[in-house]
């Protein structure tokens, strides 16, 4: 890919914004569309052009990223009218770096290839932090020769980038991400509350466990926040839940149970209802400590 | 504690050998006691004195330590006949390095204060890597003078050394670590089964996985273990499933609830009714895997 190539990006937010802004300072053209303009300002002062459609985005671009909410806007902005697909030039690859789900990674892969663009599931992690210091793991899904046509783009955005196997795998890998941390909040939230309801002093608490073998980043970024009553979000807890969701779906298809998962599933819709849905994952302790009896 | 100090030092296996070492490098006179007496020849060879009982290590000791498997075993090797207490003289300092219960340390506590014996539970974290490295956490509750004056040995262990309160308090900390734990473990064996009914390739996958938020100290040094089919102890079964049904009881006890700790101590009875409770906390891998139809 070279320098002088063209890239479509949808979905400028917390995490697209400055994944944009990366491909751009490394000196590729942007064609941007964000559902809302001003999110895109940055972007555009530092000569990005505007389109007011995905298909607009796409037009005459060799690589078009999305990075967007749900699976529902993944498969509109994609597969919709106007979508990304209506404009693609054979020969183009997009690339979803969505949280979403393997199945509609491989529709859009089979919708693309019978157009001759290929198709990239490319979900990311490493939160707000990552996407800013380009330090974001990438695990990409889809034929291994787009992948490495775009892994220089890639590699602008992330630190570990991988190919992982055919369509949906990227999705899948992410899944097991969001597994992992699953158990990781619940258990926060425990111990958080056990610790008040023990009296304990948190930062000293928190300082033992964050530098034990219980550490995690996680953790440590968490936990000062909820020291200090911070309930905004790094990652939103309905983007989560929707997370949980599809890994529950795609585990349910295997004949395979997780029960930490829907444990965190069902506690985090628990947290939505007390009206956190839009506050940070760490939110999970305010209320589960409000629950037994402890005020964060 | 000036070096001319003798301490005693109870139970030197996995964790207690290298830590009572760091002691005698440190210049520390040290008299040892351990249920398996080979397990003391490395510290003999430097210079420790063998003692036959717990009370014949006390005897002449400015400190005593110990770090034994079990509740019963604290309870004994400092309350029971021959025990630390018995042969201490007023002004000796007990601390207790198990993880054991909070009203245990009260308990000794109570006892030792009523001979002019100080006592601190002073459990740690950082497993037997920790212990061989002196990085460890350990988290101190007692008398903050008697902290005080143990303060340099402990800093001769840890890297992390921290008074958190009244007796009780050091294994009120521990058992917030081991809540944490609880929730990565149970969370780690759905990832890793998902992971490999999905198809994926388990070291990309840890490696993207374990760069990322979700990523922590007992993944990155348990998964490999997994992937190799690694079952032997860091951590054994057995005495994670004390530390968890510890806190429990002492989450009861204060009327809490604690759903990801009581899921994990539920599935790690089953790990050690499948015959692996000496083996490392890892393996609960393997039997839920075997669960759920792959095999690790």
């Amino acid at each position: 890919m070279n320098k002088a190539a063209k890239i479509g990006f949808i979905g400028t937010g917390i995490m697209g914004g400055p994944m944009a802004g990366h491909l751009q300072k490394a000196g590729y053209s942007l064609r941007v569309f964000n559902r809302t303009r001003e999110k895109t300002q940055n972007l555009i002062e530092g000569g990005a052009v505007w389109c007011d459609s995905p298909a607009a985005a796409a037009r005459g671009a060799e690589v078009v990223f999305s990075m967007v909410g749900f699976p529902s806007d993944v498969e509109s902005v994609i597969l919709g009218e106007n979508g990304v697909l209506s404009a693609a030039a054979p020969g183009t690859i997009l690339i979803d770096l969505t949280t979403s789900e393997p199945a509609l990674a491989r529709k859009i892969y089979q919708a693309a290839r019978a157009k001759n663009v290929g198709s990239l599931d490319a979900p990311v992690t490493g939160g707000d932090q990552g996407a800013r210091n380009a330090t974001l793991s990438i695990m990409a899904g889809g034929d291994r020769e787009d992948f490495e046509r775009a892994r220089l783009l890639l590699e602008a955005m992330g630190k570990t980038v991988r190919y992982v196997g055919p369509a949906g795998a990227g999705q899948h890998t992410k899944m097991v991400n969001q597994i992992l941390v699953a158990g990781i909040m619940t258990s926060m939230a425990e111990a958080f509350t056990y610790a008040k309801k023990a009296g304990l002093d948190l930062p000293t608490v928190l300082e033992l466990v964050g530098n034990g073998a219980a550490g995690s980043p996680v953790l440590n970024r968490l936990g000062p926040r909820i020291i200090a009553g911070d309930w905004e979000p790094g990652f939103i807890i309905e983007h989560y839940i929707k997370d949980m969701t599809i890994a529950l779906r795609e585990a349910a298809a295997m004949n395979l149970e997780l029960p930490t998962l829907s444990l965190a599933r069902e506690r985090y819709a628990a947290v939505a209802a007390a009206g956190y849905g839009r506050k940070g994952t760490q939110a999970i302790v305010k209320v589960e400590g409000h629950e037994a009896g402890v005020e964060f």
